[in-house]
């Protein structure tokens, strides 16, 4: 008779999650050692749990399928909350396995233990306790479900140690219902937009009042996007999409969108004098931060907001419909446009433009480059067709495990992260994990050796950038870090540019080598 | 008038609280400009929370005051929990302060948002949102006499942005009382034990049945510890501790120690045939783990478990009084001894050797060695006197951060931080800090190239070692870790030792330079 942890791992890979991100404890012994009799489930390690979660979404994100984690007792969960927060925010399905202490050593308040419910309920749609191996095969068909959607999210199993080390007849479970969802060619479709939501949605766009259609979820990439350009031609209305899609599909070829700026007062500018804002798989722009005093939502006054399909519903189709509500359009494709190879200094200006300049096909971009990354969405603007990743959720640190996650779910693809200093040292660990896996992964650092988000938001709210303290608490030199150093520990080739040549030629090596390589872009901080 | 912010800062350093171990975000702009302020505060920056909250629990248990903490929303805090929950368990006090959205940004459901309020009551003893500046000097004094108790804990104080940047006059808060214990020299002494609770320890300890005494909290250094040891030199009773106390006093001249086991077969085999287990500031001893079928307790069947003093309890005091209640005994001291330095391979047993015969008088040894740490309580008892500092909660990625703390706290002492290398991977950015801060600690990195923990637990549930994805999951090698480059690519100077003469000199050298050193000591798996 299997085991708990053998029905886990089998109802996971015969429901299509075949992939572990695994920082395993002492709580998931028999799940380690369950891997080895289902060998279908591919088990990848990394040396934090903040790694696993976010090459879970990354893997998501790319795949269009969720990965699971494995993960161990309430502090290891706490270690991967932030990226699951960040999942949890556009909707990207994970499942997330915890293993936890039998009931009986729970009860004595067993060290490292801590309210592991409530934790998982702050990041998850779905959040069950396991408590006997019988119930495995259900709940784990039921959180695979959950995680598929829609809408997608973090659905969190928690197996004590007991439940995955007793033997179990998984048929016999007390609940035991076909789960919809549960096995791959019975998701259940997003719900379709109603007929009388479109012809709104038309009318609005027929007003002849100024417009912007707002992209985000599924609309970002896929046969959405081009209707949405499609719609975009026809009538006028300027495309842009949510500040921090999920992936957004861009490049040569491809209906060009601009993404909406995250801080207010930009976004503010670029919404300014619309009359409408049709939202289309995503909701009302909220910035990641405002200070007290400003504005958190960026439309203007008396602009109406509209919303053609929430993110249950089958944003794709309604954007079809809504195309076709139009005479036939012929949208604007980007043209394929590469800036010319820098020369002279290396600043993130530069920077950008090697990169535009040498963007493989196919290619999918990581970005959490944060201030560093001003110049790249025009310089990559018509580079060959590419996927972009951004950090999605505002909690650094997603960057570099996503991009693990990103190279294992398309390995014929190459990843690009983009990463700046501060937000590479939440999760450096990940760098690892590309070198065991030998991924196919390009890390450039834009190493300025400060908080530049940071430093902009003091100067702004006032501070005085010369207060000792302030200077002190925003600037990564003293000592300046190593990256190539760093990423030469953990097993990733690496070089320093200090000129845009010296990147350029690094770069075009790094990109067309098999493996992991980092790139080193010594920068001068943000203005 | 002064801001929140300052109102803040200004009524942490009244309240004693002078040390803050910060990675700020957007939310503590106004903070982070009133550090120059308020210049008594002394910040220290650090990459990742993990880092900082770590730090802060180091700082307390060699301070005995607590530290505070800056934090950044939801994401920040659940970065810094697991070392929270280290605190948490063994009542270490630590102020935590995590800015927020203001409200009005916040009910917009702005990114990154999370439940902070669950996240942060899941490790702290008391929480609090402050609403208007005006609160803030109020709350800051409950915060810090809430940290102190009795018994000590995580006092976690919410700063939204606009309470930190709004101007108010502190004295018109509206809930403005003179909090005891918020003021240095207030601080309410722990509950005193009845005299009835002594008289009833005196009677088990009189009674000729084989008893131990098991130490905890402050009986674990001071006078609270002589005076258990001048008990069991007039009783026989057998002197134990916690497995893992937050601070054990060692070495010559000062009273012996052993401390239980955390594996329960071993510390049962610590515990047989006792008939009394009398617990002096500590409670009923579980193990972090077992497997479903053992016990996870270790006193054997019979036997009675007493209590003399709880946490919230003056178990100095009363281990006094109970010391007073036999005739004047002479406890045993320990001896000074050393090992021989040793020589030929290098294993963690002439690793700890050399540990032994070169650990500098009142060193502070902060210990997350696990499984590689096995022979270092013997090989250490009889150096000259010093601090142990264990992984309090089995949350790991403890040691490197609480290094940093303990020497921010000690700047005349030498801290020793003793790490298994998959330990040191859950917080490496602790090595910044100890560069930047110029700290006085010498890392030493038992790199085995496992994960020796969960191996053992592994072959202990019957898993097949030979299994390919088991083994995968336990090895740290493929790629190694490079700890030499790590450590230097963060500032830190390092060297690998290969032999027991190399780590002996090597050892010998870090210890007596100033500024920190990291020696990786190349070992074999533990068996």
């Amino acid at each position: 008779m299997p085991n708990g942890a053998q029905i886990l791992i089998e109802g996971l890979v015969d429901a299509g999650v075949d992939m572990c991100f695994a920082h395993p404890g002492t709580s998931a012994t028999h799940i380690v050692a369950a891997l080895d009799d289902v060998p279908r489930m591919r088990p990848v390690l990394c040396l934090f749990e903040g790694v696993a979660t976010g090459a879970a979404d990354g893997y998501a994100r790319i795949a269009g399928k969720p990965a699971c984690t494995l993960l161990h007792l309430g502090p290891g969960l706490a270690n991967g909350l932030a990226n699951l927060d960040n999942a949890r925010r556009v909707g990207t399905p994970v499942v997330n396995i915890v293993g936890d202490h039998a009931p009986r050593h729970q009860r004595l308040d067993a060290s490292p233990e801590s309210d592991l419910m409530s934790l998982a309920r702050t990041v998850s749609g779905w959040t069950r306790r396991t408590y006997q191996a019988t119930d495995l095969a259900g709940d784990v068909a039921e959180a695979v479900a959950a995680a598929y959607g829609p809408p997608g999210s973090v659905a969190t199993l928690v197996v004590p140690a007991d439940v995955s080390s007793s033997e179990a007849d998984k048929s016999s479970g007390t609940v035991r219902v076909e789960v919809p969802g549960a096995r791959p060619g019975t998701r259940p479709r997003p719900g379709a937009v109603s007929s009388a939501a479109v012809a709104a949605a038309a009318e609005v766009l027929r007003s002849g009042e100024p417009a912007v259609l707002l992209l985000g979820g599924a609309a970002t990439h896929g046969p959405g996007l081009h209707a949405a350009a499609r719609i975009a031609a026809a009538t006028g209305a300027r495309l842009l999409c949510e500040s921090f899609p999920a992936r957004l599909e861009r490049g040569a070829g491809l209906p060009p969108v601009e993404r909406l700026a995250h801080g207010t007062a930009d976004a503010s500018a670029q919404l300014a004098e619309i009359r409408y804002l049709l939202l289309a798989g995503t909701t009302t722009p909220v910035a990641f931060f405002t200070h007290p005093e400003q504005h958190g939502r960026p439309e203007p006054h008396g602009c109406e907001v509209r919303s053609l399909a929430e993110g249950t519903e089958d944003v794709t189709a309604a954007l079809e419909e809504l195309a076709g509500a139009f005479d036939p359009p012929s949208p604007f494709r980007q043209k394929p446009l590469r800036p010319e190879r820098p020369t002279g200094e290396l600043t993130a200006e530069s920077a950008a433009a090697a990169i535009g300049a040498l963007l493989p096909e196919g290619a999918i971009v990581v970005d959490e480059s944060n201030t560093s990354g001003l110049w790249l969405p025009d310089a990559t603007a018509g580079a060959p067709p590419h996927d972009w990743l951004p950090l999605t959720g505002g909690a650094i640190g997603q960057g570099l495990p996503a991009a693990v996650g990103a190279a294992l779910a398309a390995p014929d693809r190459r990843v690009l992260a983009l990463e700046a200093d501060g937000s590479a040292m939440y999760s450096p660990q990940a760098l690892w994990t590309m070198a065991r896996e030998e991924l196919d992964v390009t890390v450039v650092v834009f190493d300025n050796r400060a908080y530049s988000a940071l430093s902009r938001e003091l100067m702004s709210a006032g501070a005085d950038p010369d207060g000792e303290w302030v200077a002190d608490l925003l600037e990564l030199s003293r000592p300046d870090l190593d990256f190539v150093g760093l990423a030469r520990a953990m097993g990733v080739p690496a070089e320093q540019a200090t000129t845009a040549e010296e990147f350029t030629a690094i770069l075009g090596r790094a990109l067309a080598e098999p493996g992991p390589y980092l790139v080193d872009c010594d920068v001068p901080p943000a203005g």
